[in-house]
Parts: structure tokens; sequence; C-alpha cells
């Protein structure tokens, strides 16, 4: 079926969407694009692509390399690519044993990264965002020393979001209905800590269009991407699956069920269930009441969301050769369809960053989505 | 963001488009609608509606109607709708215990309605087939002696598709790759019946746009609508939930594995732990065990897919009386955000005929969408 027509175009939404084509193809280009590449992908003239990569290179979108010297004749074009110190992105993260904050620039790379390792839970709501704005602070002087300028900030939770700002949950730390407001000077996007390393895994381009990622941390928090874009359900609430139900008359949970996943491959049974005092000495406990209880729980999401691929982050990640022996067979056991489509499970790319790292990532990206935006806030 | 131009648009395909838009601009309207309002609502001229109409009258898709009287002065239009004596949909079904056929009009009225029980599994694929195309006989011949026309036949099934006419495996029927090939003389669509009847729960336009149907017969599976669409997932074999592991140590499962769902809460195990013959005894049982597996599976998906609406059906959708107070208290206890939120609990509108309907309406919606298409069908 066709669609409606659309309404008339303005000449400022073309030159805005133009920008936006052009930052785009040099950013999905693996090497530096010359301005004739970019004519030839975009359909647009060299001089419009000229006129908007001299605007995006004024506002530190886009840098002009020289090429490499190239043995046969002519003189090679300089090239285009993402400039290192533009804009980055803030990101920030509370879990329920450190907070941290890192600094990715446009094209990606984490220039700073501050971690303080301690448990959030004793001191409230208050005192960790307090302690986390002072980090965020830190982070952003470290930028600015840099000469990048922080574009905005994103914080990743290990809870439910409402509104764009607000905590409605989070069990494991303890928060209800926390506001979050500015941190480090900045307002802050606040999205749940599983959707955003999703985010940052898919941003590998290394994953089919449809995964799900878990995060272990000592909650444990789903992503689930489908076809190239996070799914967050109605309220934006998706992915809960720290508290399916392995066993009705299991342990008492935190949330006030029994016998939920974190009470079996939450870290702190983990530990627990190992007599382990570290992560770390994780490596060499047996996790097979763990990898039971996950694999248990991805049968389960892969018989509900038919998804070939299941993507293990957080403590997991490093883990995932000593799970996978028990997550296989819960899978073959239980998903029905496991013998003609093997369920693909894949460590994680970015470990314990992969939550703050997609928070800074999704500042990034809105820079990249709208460069007409960014050049007319920093004119201003 | 913009999309790129569409490519030139031709005469033929512009006059398909307006036909599948006139054609639901009347099917969309409550009441007879008159050319001009079709006119109006499309923005199309009074002589191109006239035009169109009167092909999609020739075709049997519209009919008109005359006005009621009115007490005012002036002459009424005439008003257009959907014709209840043109093309068809042959909706069938095979399911454990009985097959079925129906034939719905374009106005999604069921004129006929065929269903033989028995146990299938006995009899194995070929020969419950083969019955079926009987059945599927007999449904066309009495709705050609009504004057209709059977446009097409699709095929719902308790079991996991694929490649639109194979079942890959039915676990209740013990089918492994099964073709299904030609019924009743027709060419069939071959979909899972949990799917088929979320879509005709969709059709009736009281449902919100995301919701997950639970089917309960022998076994049970669900379809899962996301913003107004089927969710079929990534190989088409979404919505296991009949698979949901219970308890991990419960009664072996046809499956293969132990503890799913269906050993709690599918029509064999309630027959079984209520001492009860028939699904009609179960209306006077205690479903306790039923009601809390299901409630647990129920929080499984709404913690997953945060979906605010469940809607029950088959055999649970007269039980849903006895069965909510179970799955409420599942419900309440392990989704994280109950307290904001409560999940609504609602009776499939079609009960037992909601997959076979949901196949039928599948064929009139392909008509619906591409008249153009039948009315070409048609004329050769």
């Amino acid at each position: 079926m066709m669609t409606a027509s659309s309404a008339p175009v303005r000449q400022s939404s073309v030159r805005a969407h133009n920008l936006a084509l052009v930052l785009q193809t040099v950013a999905n280009s693996a090497d530096p694009i010359s301005r004739a590449a970019v004519a030839a992908a975009t359909g647009l003239t060299r001089a419009t692509v000229s006129a908007l990569v001299d605007d995006l290179i004024a506002g530190k979108l886009l840098v002009e390399v020289e090429p490499a010297p190239r043995s046969g004749a002519g003189r090679p074009a300089a090239g285009l690519r993402l400039a290192p110190d533009g804009p980055a992105g803030l990101g920030l993260e509370i879990n329920v044993d450190y907070r941290a904050a890192c600094v990715v620039d446009l094209t990606g790379r984490i220039r700073h990264r501050l971690v303080e390792a301690g448990d959030q839970r004793p001191v409230g709501a208050g005192s960790a965002l307090a302690a986390l704005s002072l980090l965020a602070t830190e982070a952003r002087r470290r930028a600015e020393a840099d000469g990048l300028t922080v574009a905005g900030a994103a914080l990743a939770v290990p809870g439910l979001v409402t509104g764009d700002d607000t905590v409605r949950i989070a069990p494991n730390l303890g928060w209800l209905d926390v506001a979050v407001g500015e941190l480090g000077g900045l307002p802050v996007a606040v999205d749940n800590e599983a959707n955003l390393a999703a985010l940052s895994e898919l941003g590998t381009g290394e994953l089919p269009p449809s995964f799900v990622y878990i995060s272990g941390e000592i909650g444990i928090g789903a992503g689930i991407v489908l076809d190239g874009a996070l799914f967050r359900g109605v309220r934006g609430w998706s992915g809960e699956i720290g508290h399916l139900a392995i066993d009705p008359d299991g342990p008492p949970c935190r949330c006030g069920a029994r016998g939920c996943l974190e009470q079996y491959a939450g870290q702190e049974a983990m530990l627990r269930a190992a007599g382990a005092a570290t992560v770390a000495d994780l490596a060499a406990a047996d996790l097979s009441t763990a990898g039971h209880a996950l694999g248990t729980a991805i049968a389960a999401v892969v018989n509900l969301l038919d998804v070939g691929t299941v993507v293990l982050g957080g403590i997991y990640a490093p883990l995932l050769p000593r799970l996978r022996d028990a997550i296989g067979a819960e899978i073959d056991r239980r998903v029905l369809t496991a013998d003609w489509s093997p369920v693909q499970l894949r460590a994680a790319s970015y470990g314990p960053d992969a939550a703050m790292r997609g928070a800074a990532g999704a500042v990034i990206r809105g820079v990249l989505d709208d460069p007409a935006g960014w050049l007319a806030r920093t004119r201003a």
C-alpha cells in the first residue's frame, strides 16, 4: 500500500535532512571517504556536499584527513571522517555496587572512564546521586580539558524508568519514585541499564537484527532488540527477566515474590552458592545451579519471542565458558525448536562498561541523527 | 528524518491503491456511507469515487443500500456497505480433539460452521487432513449454494509452521514436518492457531493495540500483538507459552521437558486434577493449581514484554471467573509493576471459534487489502 502524500518540505528541513545524510554516510564508511564519494553515495551534487561538509567541519562534527600515500598516479583526494575532538556523550551509571561515568567521543571511543566501587544501597538515592553528580562534573572537566564539548548526558539504572527522568522502581537499590534531575550541571536522560547495554551491543554491528541481551549484576535485566530496534514495551518496562519464576516455592526475592531468577543467577546468589568472596573467584567455581536457572529463563524467552541469539553481559560475559553447558542443556530440553534452529549464546563485547557506554552512545546517536540541531546549539 | 523519494507511481497502481482506499473507508464506517462522504474522507473527487465504487459493486465487494427514511427535508443519499454475498473466507482448524471449518463473509459474519469432535491423534496427519478436506468441500458447497465465492482458505494448527504451508511440529498432535497442500480443492495458508485467534480478537476493535492472547486447549499457545500487529518472531515461532517451565522438577511433558505450563493448565491436566470427565464439568471444579500456574506464566510474559492486557481464550474464556483470583494473585506477587499498572484480564470474545474465524478473517483481510487483485481474478 502507498502512503498518503507527505506535507510540503521546507528549505530548512531539506538542509537538516541533507546534513544528517552526509554525516551518516561518513559515519558508516569504514575508511575516510572523499567528498566526491559522499556525493556519489547520497545522490547530492558535489557543490551541495562541499557546502554541507564545510558546515560539519566548522561544527567539529567532521575532520578532513590526509590520505595514505598511494603508489599509483594522480593526487588522492583528502578523506573525511568523524571528528574525534568535537561533541562527546557523557554516560553515567548507578548500579548496586558501583557508580561510574564515561566520556565517549563521536568516533565511539571511550576517552575517560571513572568508576567508584561501593555499595549504593545504604547511602540512599539522594546521596548516591550527589556523589554521581561529582563524578559527572569531574568527567566533564576532563572532557573539556581535551577540547571536547559534552553534548548531553544519559544515566543507566538497574530499574524501571518513567517519563525519561524518574526511576519508578529499582528493587535492588531500594529506590522508589526517584526523580533524577541534573547531574554534573546537565539535564540527564534516564534509561534502564539493560536497554542501554543492548543498544551498545547492537552498535557493534556484529549481531543479527533481533537478539536478547541479558545483563548479570546483582540484579538481572534484559534488553530486547527486535528488527534492529529496542523493544521497550507499552510503558517502557520490558525485559524484567530477573523476576521470572524458576521455582515457585524457591527462596524469597527482594521484589516480594519467591524463586525469581535473581535468587539463583544473580551475583549475590552465585557468590553465596559458590562460597566465593568476589566475582573473580567465580571463574573457578561450579556454576551449575546458576547456569540451569539461566537456561530455564532463556528457554522461556526463546519460546515466547523466537529470537535466535542471546548475548550474555555483565558478570556473565567472562563466565560464559563455565555457564554454557548448563544453559545449553536447558535450551535443548525446553525450546521446542532447538533441534532445527540452535540458539546462539554469545558473550557481550563490552563487559561491565556496556550500560554506561550505551548511555553515552545514546547522546552521540542524538547528535548524529540531528547535526543541524547540534550546529544551531553550538552557534547559540 | 525524511525518507528518500519513492519511485514513480504507475497508473495501475494508483487505481489499485484508490480501490483499496475506498473499500476500506466503507469497511471502517459503522453505518452505510454515501459516495459523497467517501469522497470527503479520502480526498478523491466524487467522479473518481463513483467510478471506483461502480467497479467494487460489480465485483460484489460493495452493495448500495436504501437509507433509513429521515424526517427532515431533502432526499437522503443511498449508502454503501460491504457486500454480504460476495467473496468469503474459508477458515479451517485442526486441533487435538476436533476438526472444524467455517465460512465468513466480507462483513465478518460466520455463514456456515461445521465442527467434528474426535481425537485427532490416533488417526495420523494424513487421515486427519483427508477428513478435514471433506469438511472443507462441504463448507465450500454450502457457501456457493448461498451465492458466495470462496476467495481462499487458511488453516489453524496447534503447532509451529514454516513456509506458509508446512507444520514443523505440533507436539500435541504428534505431527512432525507435515506439508498440508490443498484442502477442499483450494491451496491453504497454514498458521498457528493462537496467532490466528489473536488476530480475530484484534479485529473486534475492543482491545488496546498491544496484548497477549492465550489459547487454552489440550495445548496452550499465545498470540502476541504489539502496536496493532501480530509479533511472529524471527522464524514465525513466537508464543510457545505452553512450554514455559512452572516447576523444573514437575511432571514430564509431551515435548520432552518437565514441569511445562501445559502439565498444570492444559485441558487434560485440568480434567485430571479435577477428576472431571468433560470441560463442562470444570465450571464447578477447584481450578487453583491451573490458575496459579497460568498466573505465573502470565507474570513472566508481562515482566518480559510489558503488555497491559491479557486475553484468555479457548476453554479459559468461560472459566475465567473461576481462574481470575489465582491468576491475579500471581500477577500481584510477581509482576514488578503491578502496583502502578494493573494487568487487565479479559475473556476472549469468540471462544473456541476464534482460531478458525481468524483463519477465515485472514482470507477476507487479503481481499480488503487488495481489491484490485480480487477484481482481476474474478474477471479471469
